[in-house]
């Protein structure tokens, strides 16, 4: 690894994470919907620290911060790094201002490039992991940080329009078919030399009974069926637990849904549209995932099942460098939106975390959520991969998350 | 009343408010800490919206307003009016932007003044009344907007300064003396054709017994007295509903209080400033105020005995005017804090509310409320007169709340 | 006052609360519906400790508890008597059982008995406040434990009767007409040897203009023809928080009424009932008692105004003696329902609350609940007098709570 | 199958059930502590109900309840069967009384006998799924009978004694020893013809790695050197919601221990007692087991791993038969305390819950919960088999739960 190399990526990422906030007010930078989402301005600046707190920091023992205080406002969730500003309240501060975090950002990427530009090729190998968990880590805070505003825009009454890149139809409108897989012992997980998170490996046998799963998405038109049917009034479709989410928050359609007179709305990253019926349904929790698919007779995939159906397949898809922030019925594994999995979050055979702050990147959150697979059409396309692991708790709808249908082989 | 004469209080008004702001960054204005405070922006909205309801569309039936959404955005509290976006969410909207704020605010001052300068006196006559309560109404949110920046500004790990307007000790250290008055029956309540807001109508006859009031406010110094002497952890001076709010929200000292050392400081819109104790203690609630004076010996002054003893001062002291933005210690019954009173808020004997939706301004809150009296630092001096009723919940403390003691004569 | 009147006052107030418990099944001692309410076993455990605390113990230094845990248990609210079982959680112990609880009345009692039987009338005169105290205070517990009862068996979907007592109609009918007072200072509070609660005094001079106030109470015709007139939906009648609660609670009737079809149905004391339309409204909040005034263009009575009216009336009506447990229009300002005044509790002029735990009894609640007047159809008759002070929170409804007009005179 | 012996199966656990509540008084029967626990009296109802609703009447169109209420009241989550009592306030109701809950099962009972007992050999087959189901629930039902008593004795400052045969150590002090087991494809889950729940199917192939799993529980010893290395004080050990939960809820111990001076007592059903250290740590939510397992540097065994290293053991163990109703270290995978397993609680490959009702038992909990195995001090002996999955949200501490250790082989 060279460290023009290194450079380059750092910039092109680093960049990209500005450009997408292009389309933002400085009003629109502090917003924060609820406790789940991250102000935009917290994401420039909690990005930022990470590459601060263990590049620059870790690997110089008297380096200087920035500024005192900006540990304790963008530590996220490292206990091991300390006390942290509580996540539900980071919209609640307006200094420092989105002026101040750019100028913060600037000075990190100056302090980078010093660091790296003279750094031997040894020296570089041996900061690679870390260094390119932080670019990866900007990546998934790009998704954030465009999921995160479409909330915030959302409930606005007066609708803010994020961006207008969207542009006619995507839909190839393939027909359905399954894809049928035999059972046997397959390897799942991460192998080989290239990035991966730690919750990818290690690599290991997993039985999979035989199965198919769709080659599609579910469209707006299967699920709209499933609403006509009651399907949000029937609870023999639903977990308890979906049951009485759905009660509790009163859910009747996917988030962002609108019964507007005899049609429905969506709320998009382009403002309010009508709802187009041959395109993916999207931001449905894992609980109407799962009630759709028994509906179906059919079910959701689990994750090795996922794994072993997209292991040849091509990467490619809508993704985030296509600017259409929507999905599509374009067809394959990849992009468009996360599809939930049947399977929870749980370490693979033999994962041991790394000793350090680090070790809680991943590993402490395996519980209570759901692994989704296959990435969006708010995800990086360098960031994805067939064994990517992504999770979120059952009841989360408002990142791009979709709906793919496996069935048992009679 | 001449035009002109109306169209330069507007002015004087309105541009107060706007001064206020000066010192803000675009990053501050959407700032909502507690569901009891308002954002910057909101309040520069909202005073808007009240000349542009009750005056402009109030006085025209084919008014159109400035923006379809902005009736239901900016409303506060008046159901004869309409729906309303919920008052703990008003920090959740990021448009319109601070921008779009200003130009409404234009927008509506040249409306005003061209429906105002051609009006005959006749004509001002009759619209009098909403126009002053117009005026009054800005004000009093020219102190909230003071206290509710305050309150952001305070939770801020980086403590940001507001204003450095504050200079020097203003305390003139008078001391306490005990004024006395007899018993008797008074006249309580606004008498005259100057302006007053209804709820200090009609005047009544109120049987005061003979009573002493302190002509100081309780000083800081005294307040840590009762701190010292376990205040905050003996139960036997505190209300039964005010001993379980402090116990609920741990309370230990006033707000805005920090221990540090073995010393206090006080969050101030200057900063953070080291407590000085011949300043009068501030940011305390009722229940604090009622469990001091109980501590004392004596007790808090009825609305009453307050206005008894007011009535024939002149109205000096520390006003937002001085630019000071903090209390003194400067004798006199108005101005540096609002006093809390025994009395809860209620409706003085004959008090009716105006039909429509201005007889929500003050009557539906006659209930769970205290009296304060004689505005603070952060009032417009030229808003105050002694048959002035403020009234806020007795756990409020983020108002410039102060303690004025009286007692029995025995 | 002999020994002997004591013990007969002792006994028949103790026998009393007991036959109260007749129709209790050993399930029904334990429960407690919400928070403000106790378990009949908590009742009777409660008054017994009482005088267990204040009179066994308070008069003797060396006396031993009957259980080493219950003044833990069945202390209510003394901080000064030590730390408590949680208020909320006084449902969740099955022991001591009923049994116990009994077994603990019998032992009480009887050193009750040993104690008082050979003291000199001088002792007994010292004495006397704080046991003339514990009987009054064990007659409060009497009406609470029938109102506590009442809400519990009315959420029980098996609609258990606790009583038949009650039979037929009771209303004499009485046109309405009302009672004019000129104005004038009035001598208000207790004044006399007789017992009265500490917050009935001093007397003192209030000014109390001219008023009208109805010879009647507002009947269940009278009420409908309000919610007829959507008084349950139109913000205009409401006060803020009353209309909040109103939307929170969602209320549409008074507490215990249900709409069956095309009629109205009450829970009683007796079961379900079709609601008598001649019948005095019952179990309204203040809220609702000042929404229903302000409809009829009248209000409610401060407690001046009714203790001006009140004071020369006969102390007669229908009181818990009668057994009817149900209010009826009996005509008289005495009994069938406490009528919600104007009037926030508040301490009267030069009141000081007694040293130590007793002092407790009524000044710490002195903020945030509205006063009551006249006693319920719950109330022993010998119980109430005009000066009697009920109060309770704006929002309570469980209470036998009715409501008497007033009006200005133009 | 005769119909002798389903009637003598019926009879012997029907009874079982009864003979638990012998230490109960009339008062204990209604306790109800926390939401996942029930009243004594309404498991003795509710396991009544699933025989009349799913037996009697699934049986005979024309059959007529034996309460018209008590579908309501007792049905505990059968959204097929209708609506149900809010499962939070089952501590609410006193009706029906204990005496009558007893009268509805002897009336049961009678109709069960009455039915039962001319059914021929073919009729008994054909419902005999239903009927072991239902026998399999009630013995379910005893355990929590005795685990929810537990709690709502174990927070009576009284310490009530619910049982006193527990009786010295039981402890056989074995040495720890790792079980080791070679990789592999083992089949997994239940398989025959005798009773299992529908959770248990199908069999089905699961490649298990190499692991060794420890032959015996934790002890208090083992726990306490956790607890005294910081380990409820160090979030390095925790899973980030189990490290929520336990600030949130301020944990410091398994449940049901206390810190008195020097030494730790436990609540138990025979009263609080001093902590034996060779006991098996008991009482602990999975968070906890998590992070003692990780504190250890081993881990928790998958319930693969966990069924392939007991699939060929004997069932023997500390059952409720024994009395003790606490457990010991008896060694064996079997009895004394359900273990935490690091597995969440999913359907086996191609499990399908059956139509209607009956299909809501188990499939519809499959999410957020995890699988625990082994049954416990509290289990009947004949309710517990190899293939048993009992499952419980995370941090569930109030059952009899404890830690087995298991490690990946290097």
């Amino acid at each position: 690894m060279l460290s023009a190399t290194c450079l380059e990526k750092y910039r092109r990422v680093r960049q990209q994470t500005e450009e997408l906030c292009q389309p933002l007010a400085i009003d629109d930078y502090q917003l924060q919907t609820m406790p789940d989402c991250s102000p935009p301005k917290w994401h420039l600046a909690h990005t930022t620290w990470f590459f601060e707190t263990f590049l620059l920091a870790g690997n110089n023992p008297s380096y200087r911060p920035f500024h005192p205080r900006y540990n304790f406002l963008f530590n996220s969730y490292y206990e091991a790094v300390g006390e942290r500003w509580p996540r539900p309240a980071r919209g609640l501060l307006s200094r420092p201002t989105v002026e101040e975090v750019f100028a913060y950002r600037r000075a990190i990427d100056e302090r980078m490039h010093e660091w790296l530009d003279p750094l031997s090729e040894s020296s570089l190998e041996s900061i690679r992991p870390v260094f390119e968990l932080g670019l990866n880590h900007e990546q998934q805070h790009q998704e954030l940080l465009l999921t995160d505003i479409k909330h915030a825009f959302s409930i606005n009454p007066l609708r803010p329009v994020f961006s207008n890149s969207e542009t006619g139809e995507c839909s190839t409108d393939q027909r359905l078919h399954w894809l049928t897989f035999p059972a046997g012992v397959r390897q799942i997980g991460h192998i080989g030399a290239s990035f991966a998170f730690d919750n990818e490996s290690p690599t290991h046998s997993v039985f999979v009974p035989s199965f198919q799963i769709s080659s599609n998405l579910v469209t707006n038109r299967e699920f709209l069926a499933f609403i006509d049917d009651g399907g949000y009034r029937r609870p023999e479709f639903w977990l308890s637990d979906g049951w009485a989410t759905c009660r509790r928050l009163d859910w009747s359609s996917p988030l962002y849904w609108e019964h507007d007179g005899g049609s429905w709305l969506q709320f998009t990253l382009g403002g309010m549209r009508s709802l187009s019926l041959d395109e993916p349904v999207c931001h449905v929790s894992f609980y109407e995932a799962e009630a759709f698919a028994r509906w179906t007779g059919a079910r959701l995939p689990t994750e090795a099942e996922w794994e072993t159906a997209a292991l040849d397949e091509k990467v490619i898809g809508i993704f985030l460098d296509s600017g259409r922030l929507h999905p599509a019925q374009s067809g394959g594994f990849f992009g468009n939106l996360w599809v939930w999995t049947a399977s929870p979050y749980v370490a693979y055979p033999g994962y041991h975390p790394a000793a350090g702050a680090l070790g809680e990147y991943n590993g402490k959150f395996m519980c209570n959520q759901m692994v989704l697979r296959g990435g969006s059409c708010a995800t990086p396309a360098d960031h994805i991969r067939p064994t990517y692991r992504n999770f979120f708790p059952p009841d989360a709808r408002w990142q791009f998350s979709g709906i793919r249908l496996a069935r048992d082989i009679a």
